[in-house]
């Protein structure tokens, strides 16, 4: 067989196996081989083994990657991101750090909104300009696939023109997006007096505008399997000042309706409003953050096919020291995911080797157990564990070289990029820690 | 005045001032230009300002950096590091995670002194290549100057060697190196019977063979103010299991004798053995790590003209969640650096903005204090405050271009690398967030 890409003699290569996440203690199981190697045909994934067993099997290879030295893992996969906004949010960091509150703050009309503000401001190039350099950042980290939330719009023209930056972006940047509908971030201003007129006009116009709207999926970059749905997934902050519980149902039962796949913010802040059960019951395929999330939801949750995506970003990024219970979900047996949660408010962060690193330390995840949560887990976070998530025969070839001969060094290392080499579907788009898009 | 460089329109120029620390509230007074300059000129800053007004104070520029949109500093100064090691300790790191205790990881070999194994066994050309690549690192980070400490050797041979590496690279590399010695950092196994047997031999023998070696200071990188000293400062681990008061001050006393600058780590696990008072009372330029300080010595220290540095990536890279009181120290008027402490078993990072990131939110300073803390105090812990720390004329051109226009994104944002531009001593050594070492 001839091969695109042959990667050979790396001092590992590590995975974890599967088309579905990996629970309990499955998730700390890698396929770990030294001397490994890994072939690349046509942008799919055609051999994975030592290199001897891999070079048998092959006849010839237009490139060949000599990886001694370093270690080969899947593209990793960030599940949940706020990934388009315009502007920061510094001013109210220093605040913060003051003893302002983050609930104290939205209360004021401050967080959320006032990023609203800046992004319904932005010009569409502001928005692609600034939405790319995070887009590279994540790619130079080794993220290949990531999820990417609207929701600094709140109203319709704002939040589609959200999701025309996410889906041209996806056709021009080899970073590939799956598109979530988060018009339920927040009650916008407008709506202050009346919040359950704006879940009217979520449910009756913007879920279904978003389920009409189709893109174009030709661009150069396009995934295979981007289908021109403008957002797979509906999501709803479920949060005292935020949206509560009934009215989470209510959008939930409306997305659902319209064909989204669903996902909630629950459990951030407030402990228990039932955001969990609720997402469980209804199918969600995630429920995100579950900082307060109390044992019996956890049980709730790790009893069910949905994933918990954890994000130790924001507690970080808080300060508050307080982590999702995360231990506890794998050990009662639930598919665990981890994510950036980037955005300009509480976690500004496009690296998930930094967010392997928090939830070793501060949720005790092993190193294998944080490269599942950060690559298969993942992926079938965002309804694509057929496709990536980890290094099999099959699957589309994001493929990561790490700087370190041990995979464990992306966690027992932090604060620094150790990613060399980052190939999405059979080309190198990171070549010696630098970006090298062909037609980017 | 014709210049070699002139950095204009940047979003700030953002800089303490002085040649000696800032203490107490002058910490968090930085002086913040906005559409700043620097003119540059035989390697020395010449001008710093306003655009308008530097332009008005220069005839010509041989290279002009454009730098809208981007913020301004010093180089940062890392003064505590653990530099020069072989190997890992990844799989400590794993074992700590389940929960191993400190006698545990002993027991399976781990722990300093398996560092001290390591080195002890690697050839000069490994300790190079692997120094080398942390000075690289520390380099895209935007670290310009150094501490360097010897301590995993701990017999004489290995100890040469370490400093031998450190004089080599200070000659090859751009990044300037400070040494210290410190035989003190462990008893080494073969003097677990007898460690008084150690503290006399590097009193009488290895101190003072130190203070008689010479290095030879015309390497391409070796700053004009490089003595050939082989350690400026000798500093001793005070801690139970390491040096006890007794010894420590003994060793100090004899290196004190010898002329060097006294360096302490105090009270990094063990509450109030008395090294903070005993270090403020020999003169030393700094006591190091103070977690567990009580507050009558944080007084003493305060009150003193020693230098506080504290070193967040130790507790950070433990997942202790328990940091040294700096914001305490500030607030009695202290003066207070910060450093990685970068090192195999507690904290390999690399990186001072992760440092700033960490002393924000988990030792409440403010970014302004932060900065102080990581450029103008940390230079004089070091003994370089004349030289280095602040945009100032007359201090050596090591500047900083950061990719935000403010500088307390190098806070706020966190786990990636804002730094694309490092300029050494008037020469560019970082382009685009590539390293770019001219002869190097």
């Amino acid at each position: 067989m001839q091969v695109d890409l042959l990667i050979r003699h790396a001092a590992q290569v590590v995975t974890p196996r599967g088309r579905g996440p990996a629970r309990g203690a499955a998730m700390g199981r890698l396929e770990l081989i030294p001397d490994g190697a890994v072939a690349v045909r046509d942008g799919r994934i055609v051999a994975v083994g030592s290199t001897a067993a891999v070079e048998a099997s092959i006849s010839e290879a237009a490139e060949v990657f000599e990886a001694r030295g370093q270690t080969v893992i899947p593209g990793l996969v960030d599940p949940h991101t706020h990934l388009v906004w315009a502007g920061d949010r510094v001013a109210e960091f220093e605040m913060r750090l003051k003893g302002a509150t983050y609930l104290e703050i939205l209360q004021a009309g401050g967080g959320i909104l006032s990023t609203v503000r800046a992004t319904r401001a932005a010009s569409m190039e502001q928005l692609i300009a600034e939405t790319r350099g995070r887009l590279d950042r994540m790619l130079l980290h080794g993220t290949t696939t990531a999820e990417a939330k609207t929701g600094y719009g709140l109203e319709w023209e704002t939040e589609r023109r959200l999701l025309d930056v996410l889906h041209q972006l996806n056709g021009l940047h080899p970073l590939d997006l799956v598109p979530t509908f988060l018009g339920a971030h927040a009650v916008p201003e407008e709506y202050r007096a009346d919040p359950e007129a704006y879940v009217g006009r979520l449910i009756e116009e913007m879920l279904p505008a978003v389920a009409a709207l189709r893109y174009p999926t030709d661009g150069p970059w396009h995934p295979p399997w981007a289908d021109g749905r403008a957002a797979w997934f509906c999501d709803v902050f479920c949060e005292r000042g935020a949206f509560d519980l009934a009215q989470t149902r209510r959008i939930l039962e409306a997305a659902r309706r319209l064909g989204f796949g669903l996902k909630v913010h629950a459990d951030e802040f407030e402990p228990a409003l039932g955001a969990t059960p609720l997402a469980v019951s209804m199918g969600a395929i995630s429920v995100d953050h579950l900082v307060s999330t109390p044992p019996e939801h956890l049980e709730i949750l790790a009893r069910s096919e949905t994933i918990g995506v954890v994000l130790p970003g924001t507690p970080f990024g808080l300060g508050t020291g307080h982590y999702a219970p995360g231990r506890e979900l794998i050990d009662r047996g639930g598919a665990l995911a981890l994510a950036t949660d980037l955005n300009p408010g509480t976690s500004w962060c496009e690296s998930m080797p930094m967010m392997m690193a928090l939830a070793t330390r501060y949720i005790k995840l092993t190193p294998a157990e944080a490269l599942t949560a950060a690559t298969l887990n993942a992926a079938c976070a965002i309804g694509l564990g057929h496709e990536i998530g980890s290094l099999e025969p099959g699957k589309q070839a994001d493929i990561v070289l790490v700087d370190a001969p041990d995979y464990r060094h992306l966690a027992y290392r932090y604060g620094i990029n150790l990613v060399r080499t980052v190939i999405k579907r059979g080309r190198v788009v990171v070549r010696d820690g630098a970006l090298q898009i062909p037609g980017g």
